[in-house]
């Protein structure tokens, strides 16, 4: 499946005028990553029957989409590195990220608008969630400026930036397979919930990750501050004097990494942030698993998204 | 018409959170400006006989999706003012720029989405012009880089960059009008020749306006060295004195700014570039009223559309 769909982003005529539109947008699609959410939509119009080629530009659709967000946030949060090469503003400069990332947005509405069926409802499905990716994405920077973030909008903003657009994967899977209203909704709710999942998965690895197999160095979440479940948790749940020793460590300049990374993991263990994460992760999972076993086709039609869920959940990187 | 599209554009539901996404959005969009885009649409459906207050969604679409347009432009151009007012880079700061664009074009294809005719080919046609838009833009930028910009190329930039959209305009209304693909074509190539015409009268006004009425000060482009028709022609037209005098203008610094607009102009006059560009103008103008005509309804019902034309030609500012 990831090999179908690599080949066919290989195949988009990217080599085309003018070329410091088109150049950066090759760059950031031949940089790779996991695919999820094409394979999420591949996997859900095979599960009603459909051959997963003839929908394989609309799975190349969401990737298109998934890599102009990924080109706009590393400009917003001036972040230099992606899958360890250089980001576009990087390699380039801001002006190209922003209007190869806006090119990209649009190629993916044109990509994703050709289907012979609901094509009404997938656009509506596809720039409704388009939206609320958005919104997430001011949240998320809104939150960079307070320190009173509470968990329940933590995970509301995750929904929005991270979860919606596999919801819409899973869905736009069952609408482009003429699924009844009814399973493409529940698909959008396995979607949504395995979203959460893998998001608090994300800032659960960033701390108690394996050194020898996460791919990055461990705790960079931690070194940038930045507002994950854990330390919201903490914030939130932890006593007085964990809550004034984490405060001081997120005002600390001038520290030894390894130092304040194992501070703050400490402090995590103390108040049972890794536990508390862990579990809100598997209500999540169960959650997904749930609304799975609701959609009318076979058990054995379901099983490779269920295998599918079960390796996002096991992953370690 | 131009009332019917403000006050549709101000009741859209823009008081929303995040109010950091929203705020920005409401701000560009009561900039106000001519309204062009969604008064060609509304007057084509109109044409076939619809009622404009059935279209005023996808009218609004198109004005939010320019709108989208100008707030990326104006942070690549590092433009501080729009319309007189601070634009929203300048106001807010680069990211909200961003990020409001990027939600005007996904609320733009949100809007545009919901026609009960010819919905496959309207989305069509919108998400190919918003490519070909941003292919113009980024020849335009490339074109800053350029000394041997020629006319044709130069033509071309603002067929993409300005052009399709007002092509897309009229030909999205008579879609939306269920008109024949005949009509449809002709009623593109109308907006394509009037959008060519429009930026050719910007280029002249410009120089050539009136300082009484055109309402900003006459000259701007001379000051930015911008690679206008008049600059390209008279760069690639002019004698050899003239050519290397247009050179030293562009390249001196600390010039007096009223002199350098005096001599600049007296340059384009020496070669003609006013009367080229005003030619031109006229061609791109005739060009659209031929396609006006071919349209097979009465003459009554183009009148309003060719009066409209007629006053986007005689224009002032």
């Amino acid at each position: 499946m990831l090999q179908l769909i690599n080949d066919y982003i290989a195949s988009l005529p990217l080599e085309k005028e003018p070329r410091g539109l088109y150049e950066p947008i090759r760059y950031a699609l031949e940089l790779g990553g996991k695919r999820i959410r094409p394979q999420l939509l591949l996997m859900t119009y095979e599960m009603f029957g459909g051959n997963p080629k003839d929908v394989l530009q609309q799975a190349a659709a969401l990737e298109m989409y998934h890599n102009f967000t990924l080109l706009h946030d590393d400009v917003m949060d001036r972040s230099e590195l992606r899958r360890g090469k250089p980001t576009v503003h990087t390699k380039w400069n801001d002006n190209t990220a922003i209007l190869a990332g806006d090119n990209m947005l649009c190629m993916s509405m044109q990509m994703i608008s050709s289907a012979t069926k609901n094509n009404a409802d997938i656009l509506s499905t596809v720039s409704q969630t388009a939206i609320e990716i958005n919104e997430g994405q001011q949240m998320d920077m809104d939150f960079e400026e307070r320190l009173d973030v509470t968990v329940e909008e933590y995970i509301e903003m995750i929904r929005l930036k991270t979860s919606v657009l596999l919801a819409a994967a899973t869905k736009v899977g069952a609408l482009l397979a003429d699924a009844s209203k009814e399973d493409a909704e529940h698909l959008y709710r396995f979607g949504e919930a395995m979203g959460l999942a893998f998001q608090l998965q994300d800032d659960y690895l960033d701390v108690y990750g394996d050194p020898a197999v996460f791919g990055k160095k461990i705790g960079g979440d931690i070194l940038n501050n930045k507002k994950t479940y854990l330390l919201i948790y903490a914030m939130r749940h932890g006593r007085t004097p964990a809550r004034a020793s984490l405060e001081r460590w997120i005002n600390v300049n001038n520290i030894d990494p390894d130092e304040k990374v194992a501070a703050v993991t400490a402090i995590y263990n103390k108040v049972g942030a890794d536990k508390a994460a862990r579990a809100r992760m598997l209500e999540y999972y169960a959650q997904a698993l749930q609304h799975l076993d609701e959609v009318s086709v076979s058990e054995e039609r379901k099983q490779p998204l269920r295998d599918y869920a079960a390796r996002m959940m096991k992953r370690e990187r």
